[in-house]
């Protein structure tokens, strides 16, 4: 290690997720290489992402408008909407194409460890829209952990006076799963939920 | 996916050495989620690493002085030069703390393929500085496939003529590695280099 700068850059790319020390140092010395093209193109796009991104005022999603894509793409069905933890799980469902309503992302879970309230979550602002918008399906799309799970029961039981169809997504098998690797609880999940042939 | 900056960004990060498409959105999602700390901390640590380092006029070496730390360290041994590919090869040296002597950068391998030739590696700089300095001993230690070799035959004919003991690093088998598992090629150099008990 030569100096102080780099051997921070290092440190600061080490705690990325999925990054440790041995990778941070091959990352660092890959933009040193060629620093007026690598190292400057991603100081620009990421000073860049930076200014131009923020949460969506409606449903928390990141993006360079005020009201972002989903929320403001009139082809969706306003009567459905999908709640999440992050933004990472709008993607994810986003990338399944399997849905074509909003979202509401929480930002988190409910967590007694972590001290994470309704409060924190934005459920009153969540309130407010189910209010103001005339939604008719809420599907729960939290984790299945146990902060996940108690966050989709908080969820249910706060909107029981609504007139809402609410579901939450199916725990099972994942496709291309084999029964041999998984734990027993997703074996027990996907037994009671087994489906008629 | 939301709006073209992310998606950017998430590109160019998928394009550094280690990552893919899926470790670099999950490292923009991490860097988006608490922007003004992270996103910030590591946007300030690459201008700082960008607008501060240069190479070791000296040795190639990446530095914050004109003069690397290395080169200009008088407790080291001057006579002693270990010639490298690349500065991770350098630091990988110095971590072993084997070596106290100096270095020199070649910033790569003579390539046919890749049509690098010696004056690419900056050979007549090193023949000055051998010239120049009273440089008693050469270890090559540039890697140990076709491209490393080659250089180090090159480099071994170019300097004939001058009055230096020159060696390269030993082939054999890694510390901890089993015969199993290793190449041909290796355990033959093993077998051929192998130590009087």
């Amino acid at each position: 290690m030569s100096n102080n700068q780099i051997e921070d850059l290092i440190y600061i790319f080490s705690k990325l997720p999925g990054l440790g020390l041995r990778s941070a140092r091959r990352i660092v010395l890959h933009l040193l290489k060629n620093k007026d093209l690598r190292m400057n193109l991603l100081i620009q796009s990421l000073i860049e992402t930076y200014q131009t991104t923020h949460n969506c005022k409606v449903c928390n999603n990141i993006d360079v408008e005020e009201i972002c894509k989903i929320c403001s793409d009139s082809a969706r069905d306003t009567t459905s909407l999908v709640i999440v933890e992050n933004v990472s799980d709008l993607w994810a469902i986003e990338r399944s194409k399997i849905f074509k309503g909003k979202y509401h992302i929480l930002g988190g879970a409910l967590s007694a460890g972590k001290g994470i309230s309704p409060d924190d979550l934005g459920l009153p602002l969540l309130l407010k829209r189910i209010k103001d918008c005339d939604i008719k399906e809420i599907i729960i799309a939290t984790n299945s952990n146990l902060d996940g799970q108690t966050t989709a029961f908080f969820i249910t039981e706060y909107l029981r006076d609504f007139d809402i169809k609410i579901s939450r997504l199916a725990s099972g098998i994942p496709i291309g799963g084999e029964l041999e690797y998984l734990d027993e609880g997703t074996v027990s999940a996907a037994f009671n939920l087994r489906q008629p042939f």
